[in-house]
């Protein structure tokens, strides 16, 4: 299995931006030195949900930093990005880190994200396709292209510099629908599963993964998912759960209101009302060594091979990830490679 | 004086986008390592002119790599960026070097730039205008703002992070009009004058500022210019013309043409066969470093003690900027801070 971290960079009530900044970024190191596989940074606008606004930006400052771990984004949100920026962005990256940038995109999901842009939400869709056609004819060729499109139009830009990785970075999607993964059959692009989720979700979402890949006629050995999961290691379950629980549940609560909100009035303080059911306990890879271990079997299980861990909770303590980080890179990683 | 390394990595026919990359952010690592006060990037689009596109990402890489350099934007092309995206890549920066950022902006005059982006050239002043009056906003307040202007329009925008400097990292505007000048006297904002121009068109300049300087209720003694100049140190003035003037007459002769051009087509290849009169040859810091210093306290006669050097002259080797880095720091330098 590969195992990489996945960042948000949240900001709580009370927390100074330039310490959770610096606390993340140090995250980031760590797991490259630890020999973890990749680091995925979201994308998020406007809240305290995450204030990694320009993950690129930051994936260019952990190019000089890292030696060897991949470097993603989960998500770019292709409708808020104009998309010969993002081109730019990314092919600047993938130069910056001698091609070590995975490009993880999606369609976004927060009504304040796009209001604050001035994006009709209702056109993520369209807006996600025409961006995604016009960063595969811009990959196409090393000579300008022209676009006379919906949202964006343009003549004879070739966007320098090109990438490093050649035809273009690889692509992941965050998508689990029969259309969205038939595409990425067919396209031969990774596919992004989001935490959150209940291994009986996920295994609906593989089971439909496969189907798309046999209608590409591809067998399932053919799958490239990339799973996020929260995670949180302990020397014993007990102790897992009671530091990351609450954490854990201001963060879904927050990212639940923001899923909902349409007024600028989305920020809740203090102890999220967010109840945790048996699914969404059963989500988190929280738990002692052995416990979490076990946990990774049965998405092995599922036919995914590629977690990304979520570990930068709301109020967790920097010291306490870091220290988890530590134990999951001795006790985990190890049997996780031969998984 | 400060000196500053001014850097746009062209890509010269026949060369590798990632040497280019590779050797320029050697340089700028180099001059933070030998002293220089800051390093500033150039943003070009879609030609050989320069393949920095995303100049705040390649800064986010150097604050991971340098230590005390100040680093600069030179400029943001402001008709080409969204705003709101600018804010939150800028305030990036900004946290990532722990307040190192100087925002340069400016209006932008390559017609294949804006055509390629899909923008009316003819828009570029009102562009300017209503983006810097979004960043003002945005810059004054951690709360939320609303925007309804003719290109951009938005409700409850709050970017972050926000910056590490506060309000804001210090603005460079790149103007040399009576008006600009006098926004920039009012506003307390620095002014970045260009290479390409003689000392005498300089001296105009700077009476100007000093004029709005006065306007604003202001001595001289306030101004605060970077001057940009084509810069080569050899052991002899001989050595230094034979190296840099064919690189540098290069650089300005494509440069021109990207100026005039209106079609796809401006890619010349060869020698440019751009004439270096005498302003030209007298605007620029080529020679030993006993003509460079005597240049130098020409241009602090004028009021000026910021100058950026622009050293990656076209097909100019990187051992020879590296070694002309290395006589500047050494030769130059010293006798330069006590001007």
């Amino acid at each position: 299995m590969q195992i990489g971290l996945f960042h948000s960079v949240q900001w709580p009530e009370g927390s100074d931006q330039a310490d959770r900044y610096e606390q993340a970024l140090t995250q980031a190191c760590y797991a490259d030195e630890l020999g973890f596989d990749s680091v995925w940074l979201t994308e998020h606008h406007f809240s305290r949900h995450g204030i990694v606004s320009d993950s690129l930006t930051v994936l260019a400052y952990l190019a000089a930093r890292t030696s060897h771990v991949r470097l993603g984004t989960a998500v770019s949100v292709l409708p808020l990005h104009h998309p010969l920026r993002l081109a730019e962005a990314a092919a600047t990256v993938d130069q910056l880190s001698r091609g070590r940038l995975d490009l993880g995109i999606g369609r976004g999901y927060q009504p304040g994200e796009f209001r604050g842009f001035g994006v009709d939400i209702a056109e993520k869709n369209d807006r996600f396709a025409e961006a995604l056609d016009i960063l595969k004819q811009v990959w196409a060729t090393d000579g300008p292209v022209s676009y006379s499109g919906t949202y964006w139009s343009f003549e004879d830009a070739a966007p320098q510099p090109r990438p490093r990785q050649r035809p273009h970075p690889p692509l992941w999607v965050a998508t689990d629908s029969p259309d969205g993964l038939a595409r990425c059959a067919a396209e031969d692009w990774g596919v992004l599963l989001p935490q959150g989720t209940s291994l009986t979700v996920t295994a609906g979402q593989m089971k439909r993964y496969a189907e798309a890949l046999a209608g590409a006629g591809q067998g399932p050995g053919r799958a490239r998912a990339y799973l996020a999961r929260a995670a949180y290691v302990a020397p014993s379950d007990a102790q897992a759960w009671a530091e990351a629980e609450g954490p854990y549940k201001d963060f879904l609560g927050y990212a639940d209101t923001l899923r909902r909100a349409t007024g600028p009035d989305a920020a809740p303080g203090g102890r999220s009302p967010f109840d945790l059911d048996a699914d969404l306990r059963d989500s988190a890879l929280f738990g002692s060594p052995e416990t979490v271990i076990d946990r990774l079997r049965a998405i092995k299980e599922l036919g995914i091979d590629r977690v990304m861990l979520f570990l930068h909770l709301g109020g967790l303590p920097h010291e306490k990830i870091m220290s988890s980080l530590d134990l999951f890179a001795r006790e985990v990683l190890p049997t996780a490679r031969e998984l």
